[in-house]
């Protein structure tokens, strides 16, 4: 993975910036902006949540027109389970931001992300807006990345250029959130900009394929934050011809959201509040999709295998019995004589079987690595799944211990 | 919970050991023996992983008769993941101990703990035998409950005393599993003997009964190890008139043996592989049973949960986001507006948001307690459920990423 810098994250038609609104206790900078130049198509997923933040039911209802000028996005607070309270601050920063640019409420997108419980101060963010006004800049996404930033260790960006039909098309991706795996709901934040000319119900189709293939690898449907937030908005400003769903370009646009959304994942879960590798879980051979996915989620999420992960110790027969376990509670079959497990290029389990000493010491040096993939074959059918996964080390605890002090 | 001294487990018509067979590699004992004077009563429940390790898979066969001889238990070993060697081995062991005992092989219980996917060396358990059932004893029990330890921090041991028709009856229990929740498998074994007379069916009524109470409210049916095992024997020797499950005592005796499991689950949790908090999460006013169970088993497996409770931090979002999450999985409603949290004896939501800057200080003093009850009111029916867990903190990556080595 390749960091972007922030001037590369440029997307014609959006400024952006990053300021200190006070809201963190720390002084860092807390508030995000991104505008468009003018309204334009927006699409966007939210959390499943039903404690949904207030920013997210604010959010849910203006994207309903398709259009959108401003994301204003702070860290610090979640305003979540704030009640209406929370919401009327949530509307309260979009009336303050739309006066600001001179456009609608409704166009404008508000996010939050920190601590659950805690009201966001609608007054603080009004004091901050004409300074972040001010700031707005082609080259401020990065910084807009780094004020939503919470117990990320680094910002995350990511682009993609490709050509449609004829004209240059960028595609820049920024996130938030450290790679914590469901239900465990470390917030994620990520806001996908592009030039290209396209229309919200194929930004819409394009960013349902995208997450699915991208953030929904680490973090699944409705097991999500109660801020959960991913907007893609397009500028038109590349002047391609009109991309819809049906045309042949459309995959390739598609094509590139995803890679963003796959680049932004995999930092989330490197980054991991604390963790030290980046494991591909990957299951095939399954009876159906959901068993495999759900035995990818179960290994992934087991706290045994987990530190298994961080002591680089392949400790096969806790993947295995996680499998199966996993298998019995879904009502689906489990051979233990017809599992492999291979890790890295090395196969460790034949037949459920451990493949000796040699093996596993190669194993050992696999696990070593930054990066690499578990690989189990359940020997039972066609279906597969992946996901992307971390470990568990102390750093973790000291992060998610002590988040709040 | 008050530990049991060795002595004091003693019941009349059993007795115990534990010896050192070479299994670990660091000589500690890691062979127990049980016996009862001659084939007595016994009722089983037993992991319903399909990776079910081999001696569960013998143990199960042997137990249909309803009487038992013998439990032989090691640690170091799991035995599970081994094939057809791994049976022969655990068929093996039996067939050793039935000739040194002179019982016969399906007389003999086997159990096995330790490290998945290492074949048993039934060699080192025969040539530990002679000197096992030579050192067999009344007061050995306790000697027992230590031979199979693996990560425990301390051997778990429990006694209770109740009087059946006039006479005195004991019943005590000894067990190993170190406070892992489902579905991360850390092996629970127990063993719980008594001098009451009763017949194996009852028995087996009991002892469903009891674990229900007991270690399903730390690790529920379906999710267990490859190797859990709980065993209850009964001698007669109290010479009470037998009870039946029909008979008004038989209540009584469920009780006790139920009081037995909730002891021993509880020393688990606390003991909990470097847990420093032992916390009761209990969910009310669910719509159904497997709501309340589900929820309270979200919160206890929650990664950002056992990092708050670890922290003593009133992080009350994360509880209630993953009771929210939870819900929504299942398909059941979830009203912010209508949850309350409490803790220990503080309210601290209400109607869905926090009571205040008092309330927090107060349960952020509570949570610094060795234990407490976090319980949280969902507001929509009449259904509850609560589960012991642990909270998770640096000494448990400690034990669990080094495992192996």
């Amino acid at each position: 993975l390749k960091e972007t810098s922030h001037a590369e994250l440029t997307v014609a038609g959006f400024t952006g910036t990053g300021v200190s609104a006070g809201i963190r206790k720390d002084g860092r900078e807390d508030l995000a902006l991104i505008t468009a130049e003018k309204p334009v198509p927006v699409a966007g997923v939210f959390t499943q949540s039903p404690l949904a933040a207030a920013p997210v039911q604010v959010a849910k209802r203006h994207i309903r027109s398709g259009r959108a000028r401003a994301i204003l996005a702070n860290s610090g607070c979640a305003n979540a389970a704030t009640g209406q309270a929370g919401l009327a601050a949530a509307e309260n920063c979009c009336q303050k931001t739309a006066s600001a640019l001179g456009c609608l409420e409704q166009e404008v997108l508000p996010c939050s992300t920190g601590v659950i419980g805690q009201l966001l101060d609608a007054e603080k963010i009004g004091q901050a807006l004409p300074k972040a006004v001010k700031s707005l800049s082609a080259y401020g996404l990065g910084q807009a990345a780094g004020a939503i930033m919470t117990t990320d260790a680094f910002a995350k960006t990511a682009r993609q250029e490709i050509t449609i039909k004829g004209k240059p098309v960028v595609v820049s991706g920024l996130a938030k959130g450290a790679g914590m795996i469901r239900p465990d709901m470390a917030t994620m934040l990520a806001f996908i900009l592009t030039d290209a000319n396209v229309d919200a119900p194929t930004l819409e189709a394009a960013l349902r394929i995208s997450v699915g293939w991208g953030f929904n690898r680490i973090s699944v449907d409705g097991d999500t934050s109660t801020n959960d937030t991913c907007l893609l908005m397009a500028s038109g400003k590349a002047q391609n011809p009109e991309i819809t769903a049906d045309d042949p370009e459309f995959e390739a646009f598609a094509f590139a959201v995803t890679k963003i959304c796959q680049d932004l994942a995999a930092m989330m879960v490197a980054d991991g509040e604390g963790s030290g590798h980046l494991i591909r879980v990957r299951t095939t051979g399954a009876t159906d999709q959901e068993a495999a996915r759900q035995i990818c989620y179960a290994i992934s999420h087991s706290l045994l295998c987990k530190t298994a992960f961080a002591g680089c110790d392949p400790n096969w027969g806790r993947f295995l019995s996680t499998a199966a376990i996993q298998s019995q509670r879904m009502g689906r079959p489990f051979y233990p004589e017809k599992t492999r497990i291979t890790i890295g290029n090395e196969l460790l389990v034949k037949s459920g079987v451990w493949t000796g000493e040699a093996a596993e010491e190669k194993v050992a040096k696999i696990m070593k690595q930054d990066r690499y993939e578990l690989h189990l074959d359940l020997g039972l059918g066609e279906y597969s799944f992946w996901v992307l996964t971390s470990d568990l080390d102390h750093k973790y605890i000291e992060v998610n211990a002590d988040y709040r002090s």
